[in-house]
């Protein structure tokens, strides 16, 4: 019998295991083509109705107005910070909110790139135990773009209501997409590496609003989001299975109810965790109680290296895995996304209170 | 059972049965981790030491030496067009061999970047029937570096033996990397996107010398081969379960007997299929009899489109799947891959020799 695990990693990550279920009796013959979508020509009709369904499905899940592109690339986010400062900062001129890690390493690669970069807001002189706030006065009107890192995967921090501006919102939502329902609208660029809460790593998803494509010419053509708007994220072979994988993931997620489900779902799964660790004696949680608290990712610690370790090790043993916090913070982080069985968390939570009332 | 067909696609394309039912079988609990390889953090010690397996094994069927760096990288050969002259072209000046559709889309691209290109032979006059000769002294001693596509996927014709060089031979391998046996020696840099002889899209590999890293300075992170060398392919996450499969497969090859068992393979298939273009009296071969031909692309046609159209929908019902030739030569194209079986070369030879008497 398949033996399967709480698995709490930051990404790579969980996926349905209906979804894998599936993957695996399609491997070799997919539909009766005699071959596996991996081996497929992405030029075929087969794939072709594969993509197709998977951007449908996406646009579904997220209500993606017409008005916007769909693209399947590759490299992850940290591609993604060169690229839109490339595509989109036609005048070199853009703001940041800096809320975590991954915010301030977009921050320097626009740096890198000769951008003029301006901090709207900041959380790291208190160690992102908050996602910081401001207010549309404080962006730079003749700013290309405002970045901002919808979900702090490290510190445990999400906004997803940003005051209305009038330059284009840049979002990386690599760790929370789909997670909770928001209006694409309100945003110019997303963007999300698929390793959390799509599919496996080595797809991206960007979604871009149509003005936005091409304001900057002779950009590499692989790097110009126009080359493959116009070539329907076919210009070159894209990553065919990991596509498939992600439109399995969204076909599941339609089933269950879409993202409305998996939003009070996710708040039902971070309420159950948070409760553990706020009402343990020997943890504390790393962001303030309130709004500014991940759905998706909770870091917590007892404030004594050996006692993480310890615990880190007793949770492994009742298949509780990869609960170690991220270096820059210690302790531990449950990454609680998308396809975390409730049971899990549940699971959790109960050996928090265990492990609390045998170690206190 | 599972149906299998025979599947000529010019890639992605066919893998060995044996890596698909391996890949099926470890789909949702990978060694009794009680997660699937592509759920699996890639910081964690057992994605570790597949990715480092991975490495090896590919060092090993290679023969690749100590002093040239393995990277796993995203975007295929069409981002390598770009990374190559930004990370390797210091005094902007690229010599190519423009042999096919892929070296001049190289081209183009270096040109795009504002290079110096200069070609050194071409066989773009006579619809490249053949790979270009040339000197060494055709070749700029001044340049950084000259550009080849070692095998014509479109075209199918083939080059591994050079001229001796003082300045690195960059060479796009996509096509015909680990098809037969070669010094990695004779070269700076080689790519190839692993959709045809590696495993699923989604990965690029990239072998380059060690002296050739870090030569132009404050590029894009994630364009920088430095960062990748530096990090072990591991600066943010790689495609990871494309890799798994990538190793996979080359686990399979060395327990064939690696590269030399494959080159010996490869003649022989090809050669299946040539006696029989050669021998019809319906069907010509794109490229001219002699060492040009390559053993991996094979296009043919019998000058007739309607016949052309009857034959690949005859051959479907036989099983022999993706024939279509590529848009710029219509006709036929059989790509016979490493992991494409010698019945499969036998089976489409019988086909091409009934077709042809009974047509003729």
């Amino acid at each position: 019998m398949t033996k399967r695990v709480f698995n709490f990693s930051a990404g790579p990550a969980m996926l349905p295991l209906a979804v894998l279920e599936k993957a695996a009796a399609e491997m070799t013959d997919y539909k009766g083509t005699g071959m596996s979508v991996m081996e497929m020509s992405h030029r075929s009709s087969t794939y072709q109705a594969i993509i197709d369904k998977t951007e449908a499905d996406l646009r579904k899940l997220m209500n993606i107005p017409d008005n916007y592109k769909v693209l399947f690339l590759q490299g992850g986010a940290s591609l993604q910070f060169a690229m839109a400062p490339m595509n989109l900062a036609k005048n070199k001129k853009i703001d940041f909110v800096d809320s975590g890690n991954w915010s301030s390493t977009a921050l320097k690669e626009a740096k890198k790139m000769g951008m003029d970069c301006h901090v709207v807001a900041s959380s790291q002189a208190d160690n992102n135990t908050y996602f910081p706030d401001f207010k549309a006065e404080d962006v730079r009107k003749d700013a290309d773009y405002l970045h901002v890192t919808s979900n702090n995967t490290i510190y445990g921090t999400k906004r997803m209501n940003l005051p209305k501006l009038s330059i284009p919102v840049v979002s990386d939502m690599s760790s929370n997409i789909l997670s909770e329902v928001f209006d694409v609208k309100d945003y110019g660029l997303i963007y999300a590496g698929a390793q959390k809460n799509i599919g496996p790593a080595g797809v991206t998803i960007v979604i871009i609003r149509e003005d936005l494509v091409g304001l900057v010419p002779n950009l590499p053509t692989m790097l110009d989001y126009k080359t493959h708007v116009n070539k329907g994220s076919m210009h070159n072979t894209p990553p065919t299975y990991s596509i498939y994988l992600a439109g399995l993931v969204f076909e599941h997620m339609l089933a269950q109810g879409g993202v409305p489900y998996y939003e009070k779902l996710n708040k039902e799964k971070a309420e159950i965790v948070y409760n553990a660790i706020d009402s343990s004696k020997l943890f504390k949680a790393h962001v303030k109680k309130g709004p500014d608290r991940s759905l998706m990712n909770i870091p917590f610690f007892s404030g004594n290296e050996d006692l993480d370790k310890k615990f880190i090790k007793a949770a492994e043993a009742e298949g509780l895995l990869t609960l170690k916090g991220h270096r820059n913070i210690g302790g531990m982080r449950a990454s609680i996304y998308n396809a975390m069985p409730i049971e899990g968390c549940r699971k959790l939570a109960e050996f928090i209170a265990k492990f609390d009332k045998e170690n206190a």
